[in-house]
């Protein structure tokens, strides 16, 4: 078992992914998101690559039963029903909904990763569940920083380190490339107090700055979720103890 | 005065670096080459991004003032008057000649960044010499980690910590993006002994698994040069005291 961290989603082409198990993460805050609208009982997420398509595969034709959910630079889109707050993604707004989900780089990811065999999100939120999950599977995997506009990101890759930490105090053999064995170092840097990270990073600063800092809160908390996002022919939907839900 | 450090040259355009000032780092082992074979006479380094192109500007018509150096995964390539080895460079072969450059990754990230204001190299083997130019220019700066085929590189983004925190003790306030930051911790867990680092990272294995111990021993000297490497109009000359040589 092999585990690689891919720092930025232009590490890898499309076709890179093809029959590779893959974990997206990307902590502020799409992954986050994904996470929380599933706990609250959305039916479905549906991430998508441009606001186009999102406003294309959305519309009256579904009853209401989809919402159009994201941002563009950290604010929710015009015409859309939700932002990319997990705060928003309560149960009482997405119990047995479909969510379309554009983001800057998260949701990117994951249509950039979508020829894996297995793929699945990942944030601090339910962070030990995947840690579970890909040690049943007992695959090499692939950990996909959604980044920063392609740039490298603290917080994805610290979440990436974390996670690999808790692979290893459940299995110690496993072959970890370079930027697996960095991704450590800097969770064991940074990764003590995880708001305090968030606090002093250059993208948790800008939400700060525009007026969201409880979701810094929110996106801190580890592991408060069992829940495995899994995608599957478009679409990602929870996936507990191995059994599609 | 602010650093950032971009952990691949896919993190951004050629026109990204138009007006700023760079620092390219491929410690394995472009920039050591260059190192090296400026400190041995060599009257400039020409770095091209394309074999053909390597090829094109060689030949009789310089009258074997010219050598063409590199590798193609990381042997010398065919027609080639020399590898990628610094000690290849010795003065005997390079005293007073100009040497075209391709390398996988080193040479490419050079030319991509060509449009900085200032453009200059650094390694392991000239360090601190970079530390005391950056210090005195003063100006924000971008430190460009050659990578490996457009991923991340362990060896590079400890030299870029390395260096900046050099800067540091040299120069106290100075704002550091993220991936700064990162760099920093990563020297720290990693840079203790270069040596080790390197024989413990992929590129470095893969060296050492091809027959270049040797070079692995030499691109962990620390500031053994104090020549810095600048790059204008295509050439790379060496560049003393603020004054070009």
């Amino acid at each position: 078992m092999k585990i690689n961290v891919l720092i930025s989603p232009l590490n890898a082409e499309e076709m890179y992914f093809a029959g590779k198990n893959t974990v997206v993460i990307d902590v502020l805050r799409a992954t986050t998101v994904i996470s929380a609208a599933l706990d609250n009982g959305a039916k479905e997420i549906i991430p998508v690559g441009t606001i186009e398509f999102a406003m294309k595969i959305s519309g009256d034709a579904f009853g209401g039963h989809r919402l159009l959910g994201g941002e563009r630079n950290t604010k929710k889109i015009d015409g859309f029903n939700l932002g990319n707050s997990p705060l928003e993604y309560v149960k009482d707004v997405v119990d047995g909904k479909s969510i379309i989900l554009y983001t800057t780089n998260g949701s990117k990811a994951i249509v950039r990763a979508k020829f894996s065999e297995n793929l699945i999100t990942c944030s601090f939120y339910n962070l030990n569940a995947v840690a579970d999950y890909i040690v049943k599977m007992n695959k090499d995997f692939e950990i996909l920083c959604a980044g920063d506009n392609g740039r490298f990101s603290l917080e994805d890759t610290v979440c990436a380190g974390k996670l690999i930490s808790e692979i290893l105090k459940l299995k110690e053999e496993i072959e970890l490339t370079d930027s697996a064995r960095a991704s450590i170092a800097l969770n064991k840097s940074f990764g003590k107090s995880i708001t305090k990270m968030f606090s002093e990073s250059e993208h948790g600063r800008k939400l700060i700055d525009n007026g969201f800092k409880e979701d810094i809160s929110f996106c801190a908390k580890l592991s408060k979720s069992d829940i495995i996002p899994s995608y599957k022919d478009g679409v990602i939907k929870k996936f507990v103890n191995e059994q599609p839900a």
